[in-house]
């Protein structure tokens, strides 16, 4: 017998094959023999020394060694950070020009890491830029959210072997934000709670899905896990939007952040992931329904049309045991 | 620039890229030498003198020539016909027993055909068990909402080459359909006629996506499309029970399945697809604002942390070129 479990947060139904399950360790990557990549690569365009390949240059964080961070315009942009969000309106049509955002974020001059592998901080510089750049364009009147997200690996959608994620700004709120919204204000009005907040608590007294946590954050898989290893990170502060992060969260988030990332590397031998930082519309600053987190996706799984005609996933993987297993990977001392 | 439209029926923003968008035919397969298929494969549970290999048959579709189409349990259902949905509530979690069915519809006794390479009188009897096994189902008060898919290609998630679709039957309305269920009654409800209605009549007076129409059905880019190659297959007469079709109406839409799919076959050479017939849920039967019918995704891109993040598509084909390149595509004699 399979179960349906309900997602409260994305009011998703997953179908989680209990007793059919696999064993964690069979989702792992195949191992196959690579070359090692280089630490600098003469073509890459994001490489330390290449820095004039790329597009224009919206922030860069340095240190005494140079720059350690840098985002810049994407070269083949989704949208564009020109003119106005022109509106048409034909019959049942409605359509928008392409004005936002689209960068590119190099998370460091080297070609070869991955955050995974990364000292503690270089990964809080790649939050700090994070931050920056939310907080520059949130405050551009003709955005409407912001999407941080990551791609690592071909099967998540990125053909660029050196380290990078991207920040797209929409003119408009996704629709699959505002429902999610919605159902939280639903859940608040029922409850006079964040059903954030409420998770957080319940995976915390439970402590079966969770895989790690600090003094500011919680990494956990989530009830009903969309598929195998979905990991959620939420805050436990209580707060909408993800520029509201203070400084000593961003280091304490590079951790946990690392932390995961290093299990799943070293568990499931560096699968392909995506993950996203899930914020509120820049309009909103601070409610008391909804909480901003990182959801990440390793993908180990490959969507089929029953995904797409119902909206619905079957879960090959029990969170439970996906994250007794992620708990139980060690990441080596110089890992 | 590129252009956000909204696609009316799933409330989706789509990200067209106009001007930088690939022409058509550069979403084609790469051709591989492949090893032709044969006819019949001795381990394969589907072929025609295998049928012992199969779990339990639920209906075969005969002719003078032997069974044409069968319908079977899954072997790894994802949900099964025994027992009740028996609910589960603790704090905020909820789940569900995963009482439902979930079946593999054998399309043809032979291993090496296509839905694109079949006569038009096979592609009939496939729809033929698709809406005896769709009536069947729909009365068990069990299920809530039945979805018939089909995974063409690994790229689209299947491992067995021989034709065939599914059919599972969940116990609960999916979410998705929920909240497509809400924005076509609040279509409704605004104007008094059917959201999907309105889409065909305007379609058809502007032309410009349109791939192939026949008597009874329309195939065409929907103006949002949410990837390259995307097509709806929608009913002209307002129905929105997929097995309220009659058969005059599946003669017919097995002529326009099949040219869809030749196009695609042709056209892009073969490409992995998914299509899945969207249904009203179990419990009801007319409604004014409801339409049934098939959407179709050719497996042409990946979708990537920016889609998993925001619920967006980009879309680097402009679906009005699309549309023009697959009705100029042309169906050999023997095809």
């Amino acid at each position: 017998m399979t179960e349906l479990r309900l997602n409260a947060i994305t009011r998703d139904w997953v179908i989680i094959a209990t007793e059919r399950a696999k064993r964690p360790e069979e989702f792992a990557k195949p191992h196959r023999e690579t070359v090692p990549m280089p630490c600098y690569s003469p073509t890459c365009p994001f490489c330390a020394g290449n820095e004039d390949f790329t597009e224009l240059e919206s922030y860069r964080l340095n240190d005494n060694r140079g720059w350690r961070v840098r985002a810049v315009y994407n070269k083949y942009p989704a949208l564009f950070p020109v003119g106005e969000a022109i509106r048409k309106v034909a019959g049942i049509n409605r359509s928008l020009s392409g004005v936002g955002f689209h960068e590119v974020i190099i998370e460091h001059p080297r070609h070869d890491l991955t955050i995974a592998l990364m000292e503690i901080e270089d990964v809080a510089n790649i939050i700090r830029v994070y931050r920056q750049r939310y907080a520059e364009i949130r405050h551009d009147p003709r955005i409407a959210t912001i999407i941080i997200f990551k791609n690592h690996g071909q099967g998540a959608g990125t053909s660029l072997e050196h380290p990078h994620s991207q920040l797209a700004a929409t003119p408009i709120v996704p629709y699959q934000l505002r429902i999610r919204l919605q159902e939280a204000i639903r859940y608040f009005d029922d409850t006079g709670e964040c059903i954030f907040c409420r998770t957080i608590k319940d995976e915390l007294a439970s402590r079966e899905r969770i895989i790690a946590e600090s003094e500011h954050f919680v990494a956990f898989i989530p009830y009903a896990a969309l598929s195998p290893f979905h990991t959620w990170i939420f805050p436990r502060r209580h707060t909408s939007c993800f520029d509201d992060i203070t400084d000593t969260e961003i280091g304490d988030l590079a951790k946990i952040l690392k932390t995961v990332l290093a299990k799943l590397y070293y568990g499931l031998n560096n699968p392909d992931y995506n993950y996203t930082i899930r914020s509120i519309p820049t309009a909103e600053e601070r409610t008391d329904y909804f909480h901003w987190y990182i959801a990440l996706i390793p993908r180990t799984t490959l969507a089929a049309g029953f995904e797409l005609g119902s909206g619905m996933y079957i879960n090959t993987a029990l969170p439970e045991e996906s994250a007794s297993f992620l708990r139980a990977v060690e990441i080596p001392a110089n890992g």
